[in-house]
């Protein structure tokens, strides 16, 4: 069931939250509107979801609290009060009486059931969420366009990517900075000057011997956090909030300047700069320029790992690329 | 159509290749076996899959190519030599004859045809490749563990997040080094020691106007990138590499140790160390203990980025949690 849920960009920046239910290691991002939610849970085998309007979280309410009879306003935000801390937190109990629980189901849903309690009753809620796409019927594949699925992409996929990428290339700059400190160190000895203490003495940099070797020591590290805690801590979150703030607003641009090309055949019109509604003021200004900046600081630096240039050329000229032609097989295969 | 494809944990560490088809950039992750192919392509807005047995590529080969009357082995070759360049490139034309040219159909499918020479025919092939998971009749949801939904999280998905925390880790280990490089710097500097030209002093490494400097340059540069050539380039490539590489060793032992456990309560048995036949010899042997070396050092660098112990301690402790009771509401909700 696709319903109105919060708009794709305001949901794109809410974070991946670290849960742990009942012995479950997840990461959540929710968004609870006005007398609606959205929830997309990944333990990064599957990912989950459910989207509910109104209409539905009324209906739910009903089923599983006979009593109830409460129009949805009335007990939605205390549903957003027990549930969030649930689930942006990792322990099993929400708080002080609020208890929940999560099941795997033999369908591969999962379901979230979290019991509290409100004017001196309990109330049970349930979460149900489907893996995505979470269609278990007949698919359109038209559909997919605006599926669960290629939320997936868009919330995780590309994110992902863009951070290690990025971080990829802070790895070369800190390696050029590295270099750099060797060369003044070396001139400071070769200007005869001595430690106080020997101990303060370090090594000199290799960029490639100080990867593989912090790979190999580092891979089972990460490997195993990963099965335990998924490992998307408070600075990949940082990261992911930057990127795709940044993704928005690039978005965002494309979008007007869409529009304004649109206009240019109309009558001119008083234009609006929708940009700071966003609330990504530290994203530069000049995207294309400050990349070239930074490509400069990475040359600047003299490191010697992969920048964007290099890519690039991968992808103009790839390797094993066979540049003859096929042989002709002389066998009779057509008739 | 799920058929008999490359075996998981080989196909896990076939590498995703730049492919640049008709000005779509993608990403591909081939399998050619004995007469039988899968394909997974992402544009990361969308994984798109095809998985064909010897059958099902013998119904198309007449389906397109109508005067051939050949077992599958007799062409199937052929179909690798030509098709594999052109899906590990990024050019128009796999070779001196072969021609590839990529359609995005309105149903979200993808069509790649191909068109080559074989036995002076033209032979033509097309791979036609939809989004995954690939169901688009009735779907079972017990089978969405075993669909291409599935393999996006496990060839994509987990392994990046992976990728992110290790180069985030490294982040933090060569930050350390500068901060011990700076440290060295000084004690010379204090004892008077002068550098011979000027130039090649460098400013004192401070992690945080570092980190926020390096982004707000880095971050338009790889967003654009990402756009144009989705930007996981070599030395990505070679991350992932490691990654499921470490990831089918430890998924092997675990296998093996259950294997063994169940093998306890029977008479004892000749056991065999199957982990060499993988062929992923440098991994560390004791996953754990590394794990801990890794730890110490990144400790002893005195990076003050965050390192496994900090992001275990965030899951254990999340913050904004309120501990307090919920506020009970004297409302009449229940009858």
């Amino acid at each position: 069931m696709e319903v109105n849920g919060a708009p794709p960009e305001e949901f794109l920046q809410h974070p991946w939250l670290p849960v742990g239910i009942s012995g479950c290691q997840l990461l959540a991002k929710i968004w609870f509107g006005d007398a609606a939610y959205h929830i997309l849970l990944t333990d990064m085998s599957c990912v989950w979801e459910e989207r509910m309007d109104s209409a539905a979280i009324q209906r739910r309410s009903q089923e599983l609290n006979r009593r109830l009879r409460a129009p949805v306003k009335a007990f939605f935000s205390h549903l957003c009060e027990v549930a969030q801390p649930c689930l942006s937190g990792s322990g099993e109990r929400a708080d002080g009486e609020a208890q929940i629980s999560l099941t795997r189901r033999e369908d591969d849903n999962i379901s979230i059931r979290l019991k509290s309690e409100l004017a001196e009753l309990p109330f049970y809620w349930e979460f149900r969420c489907t893996p995505c796409p979470s269609h278990t019927g007949t698919v359109h594949v038209s559909d997919l366009t605006s599926s669960g699925y290629v939320r997936v992409c868009t919330q995780l996929l590309r994110p992902l990517l863009a951070m290690s990428r990025l971080l990829q290339l802070q790895v070369g700059q800190l390696g050029g900075l590295l270099v750099k400190k060797d060369v003044e160190i070396q001139d400071y000895r070769e200007n005869g000057a001595t430690l106080s203490r020997e101990r303060l003495q370090t090594d000199v940099f290799e960029e490639q011997t100080n990867r593989e070797n912090f790979i190999s020591k580092a891979l089972p590290l990460v490997c195993s956090e990963q099965q335990e805690t998924l490992g998307f801590g408070d600075d990949l979150q940082q990261l992911y909030a930057s990127i795709v703030a940044h993704e928005n607003t690039r978005a965002l641009k494309r979008k007007l300047s869409e529009e304004r090309s649109v206009q240019e055949d109309r009558p001119a019109t008083e234009e609006h700069d929708l940009t700071p509604s966003l609330g990504v003021g530290s994203v530069s200004e000049t995207p294309e320029k400050a990349g070239e900046q930074s490509h400069k600081r990475t040359d600047a630096t003299g490191a010697t790992k992969a920048d964007g240039a290099k890519v690039q050329n991968s992808f103009d000229h790839p390797a094993g690329r066979p540049s003859s032609k096929p042989k002709k097989k002389k066998v009779g295969l057509f008739r």
